[in-house]
Order: structure tokens, then sequence, then C-alpha cells
């Protein structure tokens, strides 16, 4: 059977329709609330009335590692979304929990994190030592030599990192290679990353040399893994047949809702180009221009 | 059939034979001449005696991009080993050769390189006008958004660069994504890269992030590409039939021997080890532990 998406244009029945059919909407962030720094135009008043009006459950989930909870908190309310720290599921704090609550990682074992500062801060907050190497650490080949494997180092975690360079691939490469029982974690994989109203190269992209160099395989804790659906479960009594993803890209958020069991909606604001939908396998059950079209 | 590769020893009559079988030899460098820095015990008198007393041809084709052919003749002659610019065919210098001759780029369109010395000194020799971003370029937004498409450039050269940052990544991404009909050039997909004794992220991973986020597929200049073979067939009157390549890896040095109909040497002082071999599909015709073992 072929699956058909519903479009939800300014159809009234259609849209209260596809409202009464769900408690909890679970929101992707970048390309669906806002664009960068930008709310997307009448989204913020969206998800207020969502949740102020409507009475319904609304969650956040963001593959975007470089920014703790913390700080996705002053963004949101920055942009008059009202909300709180514990409806935001970050892959930075999806990560963080990951290593505490599902790897158990022995107390005498540090973490290696290749990423910014989003990850550095939940893994403080959750008390698990971790050290990176500086933005301008040198490359000559002493200072590469010295870049070897390290017997208190338990797991490796890279996310998004604007500041890469080839010193902590080394360092990565090293520790992964030499010492197999190492844990290799990725915060998630998206191929690229949007900003200022284009792409560049994302998480996926960035973690790409140390899968090649060592054939090893992450574990990718952001969409479409369901660990953020894990740590939602902890904190909500959570109807799953009375839940929907609401995201802008097929491959993570979509694919993420359809792996949950949940229902998916597909925004039009972000990545996913019509044609795309068109011609991909992951179907969502419902697609819409925009967030702000729910506003009836 | 099953191929079998036949072991050198110490064994004279053999190693006379293979001898006997060619004329010219064409070596790789790092892991068969030389560790980094260091020449491999006894390989510089060896590579002098087939040269001055066997009266062998040897040429000299190596992946790494880092360093021009004139930096590689001051270190060839620096170990004692006697030869000349023209018996160096490096993959900076080859991937100059490719673009000047087998693209015939435009005089109007430059190249933007990401790489080190190497390529960038070889493209100069050959006037082909190229540009780079500094190893130090600022990655916040702004800096991020000025790095958009460039109509002057017509192709991008990546090669090996320890100085790799994300605004390279992000200019890269940019001209491949907005400007289809740039040509994508790798100087080589080696996955490591040997140094101090072990190894590191290769140029093959270093340019995977544009692999991955842009979905475009370079082509590869350096081993097993047989551009190497052309280039060399355009100086020296070579009988493929009696021209033996020497590596030390399976997927490039020997797989570039077999794609050109070449004899095969691998040998055993780089990265393969002898259970790869074991179960390598690629399969040499002889195997001997160090170049060094071929002074009879």
């Amino acid at each position: 059977m072929t699956k058909i998406t519903q479009l939800l244009t300014n159809n009234n029945p259609a849209i209260k329709e596809f409202l009464n059919k769900f408690d909890t909407f679970l929101f992707d962030c970048d390309g669906v609330i806002w664009h960068g720094s930008k709310p997307i135009n009448k989204v913020p008043e969206t998800i207020n009335w969502l949740k102020e009006t409507m009475k319904k459950r609304c969650l956040f989930v963001t593959n975007n590692s470089t920014k703790s909870r913390e700080s996705y908190l002053d963004k949101f309310l920055g942009m008059g979304i009202h909300i709180t720290k514990d409806e935001l599921f970050s892959s930075s704090y999806l990560t963080a929990v990951y290593l505490k609550n599902v790897l158990s990682l022995p107390e005498d074992k540090k973490v290696f994190v290749i990423g910014m500062d989003g990850i550095k801060e939940e893994l403080n907050l959750l008390n698990i030592e971790h050290f990176s190497l500086p933005d301008d650490h040198p490359v000559d080949d002493e200072a590469l030599s010295k870049l070897g494997p390290n017997q208190d180092v338990g797991a490796l975690v890279i996310g998004m990192d604007r500041n890469i360079n080839f010193a902590k691939y080394a360092q990565g490469y090293q520790l992964l290679t030499q010492t197999p029982q190492i844990h290799f974690i990725a915060t998630n994989d998206d191929s690229t990353y949007p900003l200022n109203g284009t792409l560049y190269p994302g998480t996926g992209s960035v973690i790409s040399p140390l899968i090649n160099s060592t054939k090893r395989t992450p574990t990718v804790v952001g969409k479409p893994n369901l660990s953020a659906l894990e740590s939602i479960k902890e904190l909500y009594d959570l109807d799953l047949s009375r839940t929907c993803m609401v995201g802008d890209r097929l491959n993570t958020d979509i694919q993420f809702g359809l792996n949950g069991g949940l229902g998916t909606l597909l925004v039009m604001t972000g990545v996913t180009k019509e044609h795309e939908l068109k011609e991909s396998e992951i179907v969502p059950e419902y697609q819409i221009e925009s967030v702000a079209h729910l506003l009836i």
C-alpha cells in the first residue's frame, strides 16, 4: 500500500480534525520554529496558542548540539515563546543522558569531546568528566606524536564543531583505533547545517573523517534515534498514538516519528523541497506550509 | 582461478628471476622508501644499486600531496638516493597536470585549493591561478555568510591539509552545490596517513565532509587512478609488461599496478599487515619483506 501525505491548507475543518487527533506535539526547531536567530513568521504565537488556548503539550527536540538546554531556553524566551527547560530535548542533553543512563560510564573514565559548548555544559551538569583539545592545537609532527591512546577515556563524543581541526581528528583516530572498547558517540548525523538562509556541512559531515579513517560506526543519539523519546517518556505520561512529530527533515524528524509510532507532520519552512518529498521513501502523514498555519 | 602471491625471500634465484622480468620499477615512497623523515634500512643503497648496477629505470609515484616535486627531490637527495625531478610523480604534480592537460581549465577560471604547499607550488609552475582560505579564517555566522558561490572558480582541488578548518569546508560546500559545473578533484583518497610510526586520518578522510554534505563524488587523481601512468608514458618509452609497481598499500599501490597491467610487488614495511593480505581480494603478484631484500 502506497502511503499518501495529507496536505493541510487553510482549511479549518481539516486542521481542526488534525489538532483533535493529538495531545502532544514534538517540534524540531531550526527550519520549523526559527531560521537561525530569526523566528519564523507567527510561529511563536502559534506555539503559545497551542499550549495556552488549545491545552496541547509542546516539547522541543533538536539535533543541534552546539547549545545547552539553558542556552536554548534563553533563545525561546527571547522570541516570546513560553516554555520551561523540561520541555527541551537537545542532542547535547540527550547525549549526556545517554552516557549516564544507558552506557553507565564508570566514574574513573573520561569523555573526549569534539564539539562546542552545548555538549560540555550538559556533561558538566551530569558530573561527567570530559576534556577537549584547544581550537588552535598545533599540528606539526611533534605535536601530533603526543596525541596517542589514553586508557582513562571511556567514550568519544562528537557533535557540530565549527572549530574542528586536524589535531582533534588525529586524537579521535588514535583513541578509537587503539582502544576498541571506547564508545563512539555522535550527537546526530545531519549531513547539512542551516545557517544564514543557506546550508553548510553539518554534524554528519564533520564526523565523517573519523568514520572513514577508523572504519567504526558511531551510535547516533539524535533523531531518528529514539533516545529522545526514551528521555521524554521518563518525564511525561505520553500516549504515543496521540503524539505528533513536527519537523522539516525527512530523514531525521519524519523518520524519528515513524520509528516511534507517532503521527508525523512535515513543514516546508526548512530544508525539504517539494520535489524531494515526492521522491522520498520516507512519507509523512501530514504536510503543511508552516507551523503558523495551524493557528485557526 | 585463485591468484597466488609469490613470496620473495633471501633466495637469490627467485629474486634474480624477478629482477630479470622487469626493466622499470615504480615505487611508492612512504612505507616503502622511508617512514616519514627516516629512510628504511638499506633502501637508499638498494635503489642506487638498481639504477646504477642493474641499469633499471626507477620512478617514484606518491599519493602524498603535501610536498611539490622540488621538495621531494631535496628529500631523496638528502637520503643519498640519486634521482632527478623527472623521475618523481607526486599527486600534487599529477593534479596540476590533470587540470592543465585533461580538464583544459579555461584561463579565466581559478582553482579553489584546500591543501598544503605541494599543490600550490605545482599549480604555480603550470601558471594555474588559485586561491585558498587562511588557516585561521573566522567561523562566526557573519564570516561564514561571506563564503558563497563564486563564478570565477572552475575547479575545487582538495588534498591533505593539516590546517583544515570549517571555513574551508563551508566555502567548498557552497562552491560545489551552487555551481554544479565546478570540477571536484581530490589528489588521492588514502583513508589514513602514516606519521611517527603510527597512522592518522588521511586525505580520503579529510575530504569526506565535502563528499558527505554535497553528495558529489570527486575525481581522484592519485593511485589507483592511472593518471600517473599517463604522465609517465608521456616522458618515458614504457613497456607495461616489463614494469612493476612496488608499494605497501593494497587498495592504492597494488590496485594501481593491476589497473595498469603492470607487475606488482607488495612490501611489508608499510601499512599492510600479513592478515590483511590474506583476507584481501586485491592480490599482488609478488610479496617481499622490504625493498632492501632485492639487493643481492
